[in-house]
């Protein structure tokens, strides 16, 4: 038994290593995006690259491989918890990536995606599909030689999905996103229809941005992100990096619009908290990381839309928040707020889109993702494909293709496959708040009392905690007693928007 | 000559490699310092533990000792050049101490000396050196086991001596300081018996911190630190860390006390300037790093005291300083400002101390390591020695330990050796402004018009841009025709001080 803990032991231990490495590199990057000196960049290149290389070397040390093999055959095997396994599980799963990639190939990959993502900066600066296309071909021929070293038995597409969701499929992603599609596009027809629209001129007035700093402390405050193991800062794009006790989120300033970084924060903090909340136990452990991109993405949402814009947390905060904010919003009433807060309206841009059309934007890069890796579209023809799709299932007209195919980074990156899991979040939110819901009957009573606590101890002893113990759909069974299905999301919708429309 | 070019290549990349791993390094450090959250802190020591660890074992590479011995033994050896050649001497020269350092006792060395810096602070906390003595007493042995392993042939202070600052040794610092020190206390005397002494009172006013910030941005543009190369942020003591593209300067605001900022931002933007005045062409190669200690020190208290403290600057920058912190010195004249700001005055602590009598202060604490490394004095006396020759040397009474033995962290550390290297900066500086004047002999002119420019290109290029061409001894040598000598420092301040002092 000692020499299996040994090896076990070291397993452990190169894997810490890993860790060690992605963090520095983490923190690298956060100040290269928030306060990094200009022409820092090059060098900061240099670092990245070594770091990058470290960490391929140390991930695909033989070692591992030979470790893995000697336990797995081990007397004793049977005898390591099921923690232990896990561990061992996900770090096979890590090292077989790792080992499959040719060097050659990963050098070559990162070269043509570097490029390919300046040729889409400048696609879209100059609304010029034509200057990304060529990029973009190669780049998806790219991801499917990826997905051909990952495993070439199943389709390309097949082996990304589960890449970045494990345990998803296209069949999976389908059976979801078909009754959340019809379902949305009725939903919105309803809210478009409804006698009384929202007046959103309530929200949209100026807000210094000291006052907004301080909201984004308030709100951090409020849910629990702990700033003795964490920052919030300020940078182009929000985001969320680090892990454990150095987690830093950011948010970005409009003054005109206190929303953007109201519910960036919130957003963010969802990320920031998922990560600090991690079981303090499994610190560098494979089971002690976040659990997949759609079950990050869950806790996001949830703290931005589930909680941030529910009827129960305003009735609580917006005392509070008109406090805070001085006479900016003293003739604001309670509902208008609340209606102006959920607006639904269909619109071009992803990230700027409501909760409820924001899926339908998913769920068209999906079908396009699908379609192309399928043969069934070419990429020459995403801008026209774009604009009838966009036409089709949202009702707008795009007119310019840096507002429609050219918006989003993540292709040019080589990221396919990912898109899907935003929507997935989602999914998971409202599956997991209906269980909340069950367990604190009185949640919206104490919702409105101001005691956020509750909620948010329920999400992390029975998710954030769990870190990477079990697949994402997996989990979701465990605590829900189901597997995915997007009924949740779909009746949390309706039965909002009915009552925030009247329908 | 290909083949020798192809090792002198390899070379050079293994170094660039351990400069990249240290830049890494530095900039965890700066985040610690100046913006890590508070329960960052174990997480950090795990990222900085690795990266010590890595880049022990990159500098001790066995191949860069293969590679040193057949390049030296290469028949085209002569005709590399001389700055080739200078960088597989400096090469050579990291690599020996390197290797010559068992791990088992780096790892020892680091741990009693990070217990030595705790029982330090909180002896330093409690006004008890009995609570510091016994971790000195292991770490003054660890620092001559140390310098034994660097070279057992020579008495260890000599190794320490010429491992801070390489060229140098007792016998030299004696006869440099012997001088020094007597004109200093010559000095000292006449300031203090002059019949009109200096008003200080004109310059302890209240300044808002956001002026004194303002100050700060005002400093740095002045001296040419680029904020396209660096930042400037507070930290509790001021520090300056990285490399090219990528300085970064640290300050602290006293509301009271404007002039502790804006000389520390003149000293660390002294420091700032040399890593980014650094040769473009020979980045990551060991003559394109900063030289010596000394030779650091010396930029900064030149940008800070020959010119930050000087008539001409003042002559011009009063009315801009006036200007820039409204009505808060509209009444003070330039004269009786000048001589506030370089008031002697014999005081406690080092890093308080003005430009004459901090020399003192150096080589009290020279002048006691070579007595504890020679046995004839031992640390349990310290105290008392202090005390003593603080009452001789500036004819002041220590009262309490914590502001006399004490005072300072760099023994606790093992840095025994490192003092010297501050007050031969000035000499260094003196030395380099004397010719600095012969060559620009209307400096003054160019000064009282705002020209600050023309000195400090001077500086660049005649210092800063010679990098690690020569040791700093060599360098003074090649730039001012003489090797170093106390005695421009001595007739500087002489100079200097009877006009400001009337004597």
């Amino acid at each position: 038994m000692i020499q299996m803990k040994e090896i076990y032991g070291q397993l452990l231990a190169i894997y810490k290593e890993i860790q060690v490495v992605e963090q520095i590199s983490m923190l690298l990057g956060w100040d290269q995006e928030v306060l990094m000196p200009k022409k820092g960049l090059i060098q900061r290149s240099e670092q990245q690259g070594y770091l990058a290389g470290l960490n391929h070397k140390v991930s695909t040390d033989p070692k591992i491989g030979e470790l893995l093999k000697v336990i797995k055959k081990h007397e004793d095997y049977d005898k390591l918890s099921e923690i232990e396994k896990r561990n061992i599980y996900l770090i096979q799963r890590e090292y077989n990536k790792a080992i499959k990639l040719p060097e050659d190939f990963v050098v070559e990959y990162t070269k043509i995606a570097v490029m390919a993502v300046e040729a889409w900066k400048e696609a879209r600066a100059e609304n010029d599909f034509s200057k990304f296309q060529p990029s973009l071909e190669k780049v998806f021929e790219m991801a499917k030689r990826y997905a051909n070293y990952i495993n070439p038995d199943i389709p390309p597409y097949e082996v990304l999905l589960d890449e970045f969701e494990p345990g998803m499929s296209s069949e999976k992603y389908t059976a979801i996103f078909t009754p959340l599609k019809e379902a949305t596009v009725e939903l919105i027809k309803k809210c478009k229809e409804a006698p009384t629209q929202p007046n959103t001129s309530l929200i949209y007035r100026k807000v210094p941005l000291d006052i907004q700093d301080k909201l984004s402390k308030d709100l951090v405050s409020l849910i629990n992100f702990s700033m003795e193991k964490g920052r919030i800062d300020v940078s182009t794009h929000p985001f969320t990096t680090g892990a454990y006790d150095d987690v830093r989120i950011t948010t970005r300033y409009q003054e005109e619009d206190f929303t953007s970084s109201f519910f960036s924060v919130m957003h963010e903090g969802g990320h920031g908290c998922y990560e600090q909340n991690q079981a303090e136990g499994w610190k560098y452990q494979p089971v002690g990381k976040y659990c997949s991109l759609g079950l990050h993405e869950s806790q996001s949402r949830f703290y931005e839309n589930t909680l941030g814009r529910s009827k129960s947390f305003w009735f609580y905060y917006l005392d509070r928040f008109k406090k805070l904010t001085g006479d900016i919003f003293s003739d604001v009433q309670y509902t208008d707020f609340i209606r102006a807060i959920n607006t639904v309206e269909p619109s071009m841009i992803r990230v700027e889109a409501d909760e409820v059309t924001y899926n339908l934007h998913i769920i068209l890069r999906f079908e396009i993702e699908r379609d192309l890796f399928a043969g069934k579209i070419e990429i020459k023809d995403l801008p026209r494909i774009w604009k009838d799709r966009m036409k089709d299932m949202l009702g707008i007209e795009v007119k310019k293709d840096s507002d429609g195919v050219l918006q989003d980074i993540h292709w040019s990156g080589g990221t396919f496959g990912y898109f899907p899991t935003y929507s997935l979040g989602n999914v998971y939110a409202a599956q997991f708040f209906n269980k909340l819901t069950k367990d604190i009957p009185d949640w919206n009573t104490k919702l409105e009392s101001g005691d956020v606590s509750s909620i948010l101890d329920w999400m992390k002893t029975n998710i954030q905690e769990k870190g990477n113990l079990y697949n994402a759909p997996e989990l979701v069974k465990i605590v829900t007693g189901e597997y995915p299905t997007p009924q949740y999301l779909i009746d949390f919708l309706k039965e909002k928007y009915a009552v925030l429309y009247g329908f």
